[in-house]
This record gives C-alpha cells, sequence and structure tokens, in this order.
C-alpha cells in the first residue's frame, strides 16, 4: 500500500481529518464540532479520537507522518499553536510535540492560510505556477504566499497577515483595534454588515427576504446579485473595488505569478472577478496587470492536502529541500 | 591582492563606480553625472569610462565581475533594464550582456532598491538579522526584502515595489495614477510639498526662511524640526504617522526580523523614530510589535556593496546557494 499521511485541519468550528495520499488524493475523511471552549487538552483528544476512526477505516494504511494546520498566530517550526482567537485556553501549545510522543510519528504544524496556500499551489489552482499569493476571504480575510518552492514564512512564521494590511483611512474598526485593515472592510462579514445597514427588517427586499429578515450575510448578497436585485449588485461592486485594492497591494508586494482567491466568498468569484480585475488594472502599475486571479480549486481540502505534503514531499522546517508541486498525474 | 567587484549604481543623477573587497570594504570610488537624456549607449559609454578610471587606480586589483545596480523595473534573472522612469530612452536594455562582452566578465544586475537591501543586510544595520525589509523614503520610496538569505525577488524581480502600496483613501494622486500610495502621501517629496502648502513666500516662517522662500523640502523641514518650529514638528509628526502605518503594513506581510529606514529622509530619523514607533505599537498586532526599526548605516554606499556582493558571493541568479553575512570581521 502507498504511504499516506494523517492531516487535520482544526478550526475554530470544526475539527478535520483526513488520509491523504502523495499526490494529493484524500482516501479518507472523518470530522467533529471542535471542542473550542474546552481547552487544548480536550481537543488534542479528539484529534487522537479521529486518527483512531481513520486507522479503523484503512487498517493497512502506512501512515508516513502527521501534518496540522491549526488556526494563527503559530510558529510552524517550533510546532507550537501560540495564541489562536477561536480556541479558547490554547496559549504556547507544543503540539508538535505533544502529538510527535502521542504517536511516535513524524509531525508538522503549520498555520491554516500557509497550508492551504501550499496545498492550492501543489495540488489546485496553482500548478504549474512559480509562486501563487492565496487569499481566502470568509469570516475574516487570511493569506499564504508560495515563492520558490517554498511557503514564504517571516520571523516566527507570522509573514502574509494579509488581513491586517491597512489599505484605507475609512470604515468600521477592525477587532485588532486599528481601521482601515483590508479585513474590515472586504471580508464576507463586512460586506454582510453592509447589507444589513443598507436594508431593514420587514423593508421587503430581497436581502432581508433571503435573511428571513435577520442580519443578511455575504451568502445571501451573492445570491440576491444572482437574481439581479440592484441593491446586491452595487453592495457586490463596493465589496470588489476593496478586494481589487488589497489585490493590487499583494501584487506591488509579492509579485506572485498567481493570486488564488479562496474562502466562503469565493462562491461569488463569477460575479466579483470582473470587478475585481477592473480595479486592479486601474491602479496597479503596468508590469503587474496581467497577473490572473483565480478561484481557488480545492474548497476545505486545501489546508488537509497541503498539512499531508508537509510530511509526504518535504523534510524538516527550515531545510533547503527543493519542494515540488505535484506533476505526477501530469 | 584580493580580488575586488567592479560595482556600479546607476541613479538618474549621478552614476557611481567601486572597487569593494569581498568584507564590504569600498577600496575605490568614482562618480559622474548621469547622462540621463542621452539613452542608454552614452550611460553604458559612462560606464566603461568610469571602471577604465577605477582600474588605472587600482591596475594590479583582480576583478572578480562586475556588479551593476539599477532604478527599476528591471528583470534581474535575465540581466535586462526594463523601462526606468529617470532614464530616457532605455527600453529592454540588456544590460549584462553588453556589459559581460565588453569586459569578459561575469556580470550581475539588481533593482537599486534590492541590492541597498542586500548590502544593509550583509554589511550594515541588518547584520546578525535572518531578514530585513529595507526601505528608501526620499524621493519616493521603495524597498527590498532579504529573508531566508535571499533576495525576495517575485515574478520577474518586480517584489517589494512599496511605494505604491496603498494605505490611504485621502492626499494627492500619485504620479502612478493612483490615490493613497504610500509613497504619495510619505515620501520625502511629499513632506515638502504639505510643507510647502502649509506656509507662502514671505510669510516669514522658519521653513521658508530656511527654503529662501522656496519651496519647501524635507530637509527643510527636518532642520526647523531640529530647531523645535512648531509647524515643523507638527509636519514631522504626520509624516510619522504615515511611516507608522506603511510599516506596520510591512510587518504584517513579510515579518522581517527588523525594519531598516534609508534614503535622505533617514537624516530626520531620531526625529521621526520614536513617533513611528508610537503608531506601529498602536496598530501592529501584538505579535510584531517588538520588532526593531532602525536607520541604515552604509548611506550611499549600500547599493554598491550590495551589488559587488552578488559578485564576490553568490553564484547564478536562481540558484540556491546559501547566502551568508559577513561574518569575517566578527
Amino acid at each position: 500500500m502507498t504511504k499516506v499521511a494523517l492531516a487535520f485541519d482544526l478550526g475554530g468550528t470544526e475539527l478535520r481529518g483526513a488520509l491523504v495520499e502523495r499526490n494529493g488524493r484524500v482516501v479518507a475523511r472523518v470530522s467533529a464540532p471542535t471542542l473550542a471552549g474546552a481547552g487544548s487538552e480536550a481537543v488534542i483528544g479528539q484529534i487522537i479520537s479521529l486518527a483512531g476512526r481513520l486507522l479503523v477505516e484503512r487498517p493497512q494504511a502506512e501512515i508516513a507522518g502527521i501534518g496540522v494546520c491549526a488556526p494563527g498566530p503559530l510558529d510552524p517550526k517550533a510546532g507550537i499553536v501560540i495564541a489562536p482567537p477561536t480556541l479558547a485556553g490554547w496559549y504556547d501549545v507544543p503540539l508538535l510535540d505533544i502529538l510527535g510522543r502521542h504517536f511516535g510519528l513524524p509531525v508538522r504544524l503549520e498555520n491554516d492560510a500557509n497550508a492551504a496556500a501550499l496545498g492550492e499551489w501543489r495540488f489546485g489552482a496553482g500548478r504549474g505556477s512559480g509562486s501563487v499569493v492565496f487569499v481566502t476571504v470568509s469570516t475574516g480575510i487570511g493569506g499564504g504566499v508560495v515563492a520558490d518552492g517554498h511557503i514564504y514564512h517571516g520571523r516566527r512564521g507570522l509573514a502574509a497577515e494579509i488581513g491586517h494590511m491597512t489599505i484605507t483611512g475609512e470604515g468600521d474598526r477592525c477587532f485588532c483595534g486599528a481601521i482601515g485593515c483590508f479585513e474590515a472592510v472586504a471580508s464576507g462579514t463586512a460586506l454582510g454588515r453592509h447589507a444589513t445597514r443598507l436594508t431593514a427588517p420587514g423593508d421587503g427586499s430581497l436581502l432581508r427576504r433571503l435573511s428571513g429578515d435577520g442580519n443578511v450575510s455575504a451568502r445571501h448578497v451573492v445570491e440576491a446579485a444572482r437574481a439581479g436585485d440592484i441593491r446586491a449588485l452595487e453592495l457586490v461592486e463596493a465589496e470588489a473595488k476593496w478586494l481589487g485594492i488589497g489585490f493590487t497591494n499583494l501584487l506591488h508586494l509579492y509579485s506572485p505569478d498567481l493570486i488564488v482567491m479562496g474562502g466562503g466568498l469565493a462562491n461569488g468569484f463569477d460575479l466579483l472577478a470582473p470587478l475585481v480585475r477592473g480595479t486592479v488594472e486601474a491602479r496597479a502599475m503596468p508590469a503587474y496587470r496581467d497577473v490572473p486571479i483565480v478561484q481557488a480549486q480545492l474548497g476545505d481540502q486545501a489546508g488537509l492536502v497541503g498539512a499531508a505534503s508537509l510530511i509526504l514531499r518535504e523534510g524538516k522546517p527550515g531545510t533547503s529541500l527543493a519542494m515540488a508541486q505535484n506533476n505526477e498525474r501530469r
């Protein structure tokens, strides 16, 4: 049997596990609602339990190691989860050591957006590209950069915190305390908030009908825009302008071969893309304007397959082993 | 005799040449006003002539090769100067090939801000740091990133175009056409423009007295602020706020171990630094707040020694030779 990696995507809402082959194929999946309020020991117990279920499902699998992605901030080299805002009671948890001792297997830990960037670069929308900036637009905005075959880590693995790049002096205060963060003006949450403000319960608008007269979400805006609703189309246009300003910055700063957009709002990619493109072409310097902006391909598996590939395709963190994309099926 | 590199810094105003040792020591310097309006052949003639003067000065020097830094956009791998706005008639000039054929020596070409970043990382303010973001604040704002021992190049060597990162929705239109570029609000030019607007010829203000009732420059603002002039101090405060917003973005995006500030405005570093620091501490996420921001040490030699080190310390562009800082004199 071919070697596989155990992969986990530790989210604030859902904990997902998989067995992944070297070519990125997911051969088994499990999940559970994360016990996010119960502290690190409880969640690590969940990881161990899910691993057990996967191994029962595939008793003959030869496990090469365990790749885990988790919310930042985390230190990928040291293998420590520092203090994710979505997981209560996690402070400097040495997850790599804990899982390594329990399973007696190599373990690699990576920031979730970085793992997704690596997954998309190696197996998804970024295949064939030298370098990729991956942007996930959902509750917040996160990012990961793969350049010269490596995740761009920076000090303590903290690079590509693109949601907290200041792009304007206006808009709502970000949860981080600053004004003008990319995330505060352009996340799915921000889009829903803008739509909620623009309408009122019982006003008969399509946006409020779709939301059952509750708060409007980004998903409702995309749905209403698809139905031709004028207000929703204007909201999409404004959203695309903010995304275009942020993406232009990413082009100027990282000069990738490709920008890959994922996250919940990528469901509206077909509506957003031409407008985002228009803003980029108006604002980027000429040499950057032709860089493609494409939709992510791997959905919620990007982080899992990226984390698995850390085990199946790379050396220790910090070693200079050349990383390769998945060319095996080409 | 030890091996040296011929190094050239091709600026829009001044063309500078040097002989540089492997440890970064400049053993001879020459310069000439750049024939910036005369096209590439005339300027390449100047380079050849300056090289001749250096070789006459040190007839026994053993020349390992030629490192050149020039304004972007340029392609460092192909060795082509693409279209620098400050050099008339330069379009896709294969400078590496031209100089290589003329001298029969290895040639390396690099963007001026990248070369300065490399110089400061290897021999200057960045020595001992794993990764550095170098920011030059002068007529415009440029930058270079050294991470994991490499210049961060991106597609076509175009990464770190930090002057055209959008950080606000206000201010004067940038020469690039966009509103809110870092450079448009925070360059030395912008600071001088703000000071010129705030005063009028003959108003008796210190700023106008220093400028002889002409346009006020950033240098006048720094000088007046040092003398305690209230308006100048307010201008410095506003300037530091913009720099702090931009630097915070650079921390979030690149997560360097160190930010190095150079360029003409670094002459006011002592005045600006505490205020820049204040803005960074108010806006950066906690994990980034302790990153030092320091003044460049090599002045206008940074690009020359960085370009020389491309010859004396590295392999071909794109090869994975580990780059090293200068530890020889430690």
